[in-house]
């Protein structure tokens, strides 16, 4: 409790951390996804201060009004920076061992998805690489992807399994998340995608693989709690939307919660799906139908947008992203982070891609890196915004106002990065 | 000299800086451009050794063979990255007070160039800054600029004025340009381009603007020797064809180099005019011909095309870059780094753009961001590609091959940057 001092004057307040000098906070505010028009509306504070005491936000406020009643043990300056939540990042394949820079060269001189798999490219290029790694070698390889992600900012990941393919290596994939998880300073959201692709030894039986991921893999990965999500690419050259729906059903049986990538290469109803299922999250939505838009609407799943995997695969048909904000969908971005599709590990990046792809406002792209993302993952009430309370997930941009995280192109803005209250990032 | 020692062998050649333990160098080699198939010719070593004493490369090598042979001053361990040219920005506008985020915004609810005009955006607000600003400011700013460059692995800068517009406010970028370089770690090709735009105060009285150029402001800059190059931005809604060539005789009459921003809004014939004008440069090229390619063949003029500029403002003709190349004109790649078209210090991400929007594989974007773009500033002989003789301006990159300079998007490759052979940045 603070003490009055002989002048009249308050004791500050000693917290963990005090984060001042900077230029802006931006922030949206709430615990629920934002919709339509109010994916724009943010709490811009003006020369702020930020203080956190623990894993938590204590205080934030025109520094002229705070800065005398915090002191923190750790006092960080944000040197005229702007302060915005850490970012989340709802969708990426983290769990691999190998690059696939030849087949980026490949797609250069207009190869085929069918002579890119010929060629021993695509996802299953990455699954050998997956079979033959150790579950330590995996979680090297993660650890190093996460140091990528924190490095831009992100703080929290949902990471997919979904290169193992089989029993063993599916529950390896997850068992490397969930090691790393223990250790990490980010909130890593496990999601099992054992039904990413079908492997090569099921190519001839492909129900005998969706046997395999009913009758095997969800009840090992519910049973050892290795799983918050199960996600399954429906797609024509996936899976289809029958198997889509056995599968995610099991899954909700199992008590885990639901996401899909839906739509992205053909119309094919995915979206339709999710919002009958109550899915968390509806993926990519490249060619989402007027009436699967309708249905995320109504049934208030989040559209997961990956804005920079059409430019990467040099896809013409991108998401409708202003289309759906403008219908009150619910819509987070997201880097898609993969090997094969989208080997981008950086929110403001995606932030900046989204304004341009998809003409969202940089408030809308900061919402939908950080609320609305955290709403998908079931964390809007713990993060995702900088409010008394939440999680202190930070982020100090390298630039005057928040404007500039979509303004900049090709340039990390990330100056300092908090996470659970704890200073996890900070150069020059 | 060496001495051979007892044990018979010799004695190893101290040097000022060696490079150990890259896992590849990439670099195009040669004094002149590189046209047609020889764009994607590279010289690749496997773990190589770089030596170098002072400011030149002395010795280029598998480290089996040269790690015995050499000791450095300093050692630079590259940790298994990769080894390229220090990268050249042939086309960047860094001389600027201010930045322009609001129009960036106002251009992702629709607004059309002369909207943006209307709003105070545009070129002219940025002359307002600069006009505000004083020499000293600008030089702060440029140095700033400058410093997010060498971040991203450019060691040479091509820097135009432009956004002064008067004899003195041109004059006084020229001369923070002449400042900054004096001092500066980094190589700059000073480019005088007060036929940027119109004033406000002329714009009533174009004439008398081209009149200042030709007897106020060229004399003066050449008399100064504060330029290497005069640039004009022909097109429609800025200096005709016939302006264009008046400023640019005159220019090469008081011996300056050529450069032109030519074709990037309409086919007006800057290529060809370029072309016939023995142009060092000719830049954007967007909207060019199938005579102005041919004439820019034929010529030998360096296309210097900005991948992502088109991108920034939500254009939809892009230049043919594949085209050009495949028709054997000299291509080279730049950010053009400025505040209202391209806010964009980083060449590894021009890289991925032309990789992605022009068709060109990894080897292309190298060579085209490094030696094609010197030989476009008269520095082929002297830098551009990693050979003994040449200036020790090269890059260590944090990736196991060159291919991952296009592959990996929104990060910044660079681990450690030589310029002149100094070591000027490196990180964890």
């Amino acid at each position: 409790m603070s003490s009055v001092e002989r002048t009249g004057r308050v004791a500050p307040r000693e917290v963990s951390l005090v984060i001042r000098n900077a230029a802006e906070l931006a922030t949206p505010l709430g615990n629920s996804p934002r919709l339509g028009a109010a994916l724009a509306q943010l709490r811009v504070v003006p020369d702020p201060l930020l203080a956190i005491d623990g894993e938590q936000i204590v205080a934030i406020g025109p520094q002229r009004e705070l800065g005398e009643r915090f002191v923190g043990r750790l006092e960080l300056d944000a040197r005229r920076g702007t302060l915005v939540p850490g970012f989340v990042d709802a969708h990426t394949h983290p769990v691999f061992a190998t690059t696939r820079e030849d087949e980026f060269e490949l797609r250069t001189r207009g190869a085929s998805y069918a002579e890119i798999a010929a060629a021993g490219g695509g996802i299953l290029s990455t699954t050998r690489g997956v079979r033959a790694a150790s579950q330590t070698e995996l979680e090297e390889r993660l650890s190093a992807h996460l140091a990528r992600f924190v490095e831009h900012g992100t703080t929290t990941v949902e990471a997919k399994s979904g290169y193992g393919l089989s029993v063993d290596d599916e529950l390896k994939c997850l068992r490397a998340i969930a090691a790393v998880r223990a250790r990490s300073e980010l909130d890593l959201a496990p999601t099992f995608l054992g039904a990413h692709d079908y492997p090569l030894e099921h190519r001839a039986d492909k129900p005998a693989y969706v046997r395999a991921i009913l009758d095997e893999m969800l009840p090992r990965v519910a049973a050892e709690g290795l799983a918050e999500y199960c996600d399954v690419f429906t797609e024509t050259i996936a899976f289809s939307l029958e198997d889509s729906r056995r599968i995610l059903e099991r899954a909700r049986e199992l008590g885990l919660g639901l996401r899909m990538h839906v739509d992205q290469l053909t119309p094919l109803g995915g979206a339709e799906l999710a919002a009958e299922l109550g899915a968390a999250s509806a993926d990519h939505l490249e060619h989402v139908s007027e009436r699967g838009i309708e249905r995320l609407r109504e049934s208030g799943v989040v559209a997961v947008l990956c804005p920079v995997v059409p430019l990467f695969l040099r896809q013409t048909v991108e998401a409708p992203g202003r289309k759906l904000i403008d219908a009150g969908v619910a819509v987070a971005i997201s880097t898609d982070f993969n090997p094969g599709s989208c080997y981008l590990p950086s929110m403001p990046e995606v932030c900046s891609w989204a304004a341009l792809r998809y003409r969202m406002s940089a408030a809308e792209c900061l919402s939908a890196a950080t609320l609305n993302a955290a709403c998908s993952l079931g964390r809007g009430a713990e993060l995702g915004s900088l409010e008394v309370g939440k999680r202190a997930d930070v982020v100090v941009l390298d630039a005057p106002n928040h404007k500039h995280l979509v303004y900049e192109l090709g340039r990390n803005p990330v100056r300092a990065v908090v996470a659970r209250g704890r200073l996890v990032r900070s150069r020059g």
